[in-house]
């Protein structure tokens, strides 16, 4: 048998909790690959946590088991779920929309299951840190082969905590979009594809300049004149470019700068792209 | 044969050392799994160290080999030591008390023995660096299923140098107590167990109030009222708890919040916890 | 068959691509140990990026393959190579010179060819991201047992992008040297051996002392007075020692302090050594 692989993402930072899951997984599933996706998701921050979950589960084996706590719901009534993926994935963690873009990415809900079986968690379960007692356990039995309707029962899809990302709008030859995340390099990866940005401002090409209108949430506006680019070499060194990231999303960046720092921009921000 | 789990936990920090470790531990035991504890432990803080290492040793397959290196004594005299534990786990690292408390929760020590044989080490021993020339070799040739009285000589368990925790004191109806460890949630962990709280001031129940202050090393005192919980969810969003932790000990929380950054609270601050 | 050794290392930071890169190795080579050596590289530090992976190698398996992205001209002209060593490791990633220190120490290159096959690459290559659709996959492939050949036509070594660490220069009883990197332990590593500084200034033995000037770069010059030292132990906590570090090169510390933070000291800085 292949060995099972399984990813593995949570806001629990750099001590000791990711590995005391990791050990609970081993203890269960002794062959498992576990690929740790991050463990620096910013703390209590779904969206984040959905977003990065979504950008890296299709880059993994198909039948991963991904375990995801970014669960600030701990403890209260929000349920645990498995959600069995068309791809032929399994995703393992809280019902709070963390789950929802990925098994969107990953083909769809096949079906759901509440985490309900004890036989898949550990004795004891304590009332903060479901990680270790239920979903690492749940990941590692599944990944180790227990079939998925042993998880417990079925759920009506329509019934789970909603998630998604914003989608930008058309509006004359606009685009308002939002900045939806920023990585460690200060790019800036916006809502959208550049379909959308064509579909509103006519063809793309190399060197067609925009005017990028960044405001919202209280935060100064500003304005910037930025080149469609296809990569970051067009640009001369810290110049900035808008362009298709390697998700197949809008994003702007400067060429071996940091666009956000230098900007001030913040995720969450209201984004306008206007042809210049 | 299963394949062998190796834990590691250091205080080198984001640059190769680890790696170079696995590398010297994969050359050695092919088939193990390494589990990384934490390698940002605060440089040269043998009580986090331990602290974190008992933190994780419970919920690793029994028989884990824990590979240590907080080691700020490099190349004195220091000795070496590999502890067999009574669960059946071995704790390899320096004779500096950071594997002690990790011993006593595997179940106590059954053997120790000195760091001597040259065939479970590198060629070439450097002054600064027995992470990568002693430890990691030495503990993945137990991995690798070497017996553990080839390490080197016996040693007394009464010869090791002793770390323990602080242990909460009653007096009246007060707990008096000590912040343990600070994670990167900015929950406070706290020496003793609700037992001990309970002892001094009677049962707790969700909702009772507790006045606890901080103080002690010169640094302001601080009080704040403070309600015992059992999840962070019986709390509104910002608002702090006491309650027992997911290891069972005394810790006080902001529901989705820093409890310690927005007090200002350090390790090894003294805590007196007094009914309301 | 022994499991194959992939080393990994990237300036991509804390998020999901590196992830999403392990997750396309394992679904091409699902049995090999994927070894981080380090993703917190400085962005877009080619210089330190070779250091790190030069520190590295030599501890790994002989035959591990090490893929290799601190890639800032990603999406350029600039060519993707693999290097097979004297050794027997294969190093896979950009022509900027970041692999040639570790070639160097793994005992020169034997075969050099350009990642041209398509067949060791995703179906889609973006121009942002060589690390999940080049490095990866043709890193993954070359563990799994595919032949070197297969990779791309040959490439002559001295068409290469050259990249080597400054050589230190003996002047009258001096040394001048470089700041080559800085540790999160605050060790200065400066460039040359302690042949180099006894060639200049004659016998290395505890105690004695030297004086040593910092300088350059528009940096005020900072002068200290440091023991040559065999271990951090022979020095007063928070003294400086002048020694060899573990990789048999010439360092600066201070004992279980921070040598480089306590000085202001940057990499890159020119360092005179000099009887004193």
């Amino acid at each position: 048998m292949e060995r099972p692989v399984i990813s593995f993402i949570t806001d629990f930072g750099p001590e000791s909790a990711p590995a005391i899951c990791r050990g609970v997984m081993l203890g269960i599933a002794r062959d498992a690959h576990i690929v740790d996706i991050s463990h620096s998701v910013r703390k209590y921050a779904i969206r984040d946590g959905a977003y990065l979950l979504w950008s890296a589960v299709r880059s993994m084996p198909v039948g991963t088991v991904h375990v995801v706590v970014i669960d600030p719901g701990v403890g209260t009534a929000r349920r645990g779920i498995a959600i069995r993926t068309a791809r032929g994935d399994v995703l393992v963690g809280p019902d709070n929309g963390v789950l929802m873009p990925a098994a969107d990415v990953l083909g769809g809900i096949a079906e759901v299951r509440e985490l309900e079986n004890p036989a898949f968690m550990l004795d004891r379960i304590s009332a903060t840190f479901h990680g270790r007692d239920v979903f690492a356990p749940m990941g590692a039995h599944l990944a180790a082969g227990r079939p998925f309707d042993a998880v417990g029962r079925r759920l009506d899809a329509e019934s789970l905590v909603q998630l998604s990302f914003p989608r930008p709008t058309a509006r004359g030859g606009d685009l308002e979009t939002t900045v939806l995340f920023i990585d460690s390099f200060g790019n800036v990866r916006l809502s959208g594809v550049p379909e959308d940005l064509a579909g509103a401002a006519g063809a793309l090409r190399s060197g067609r300049e925009f005017e990028v209108t960044f405001g919202g949430n209280g935060h100064a506006t500003i304005v910037e004149r930025v080149p469609w680019a296809t990569t970051f070499g067009e640009r001369p060194l810290g110049e900035a470019l808008l362009y298709e990231n390697s998700f197949g999303g809008l994003a702007l960046a400067d060429n071996q700068g940091n666009h956000a720092a230098r900007l001030g921009i913040e995720p969450g921000l209201d984004v306008r792209i206007r042809p210049a």
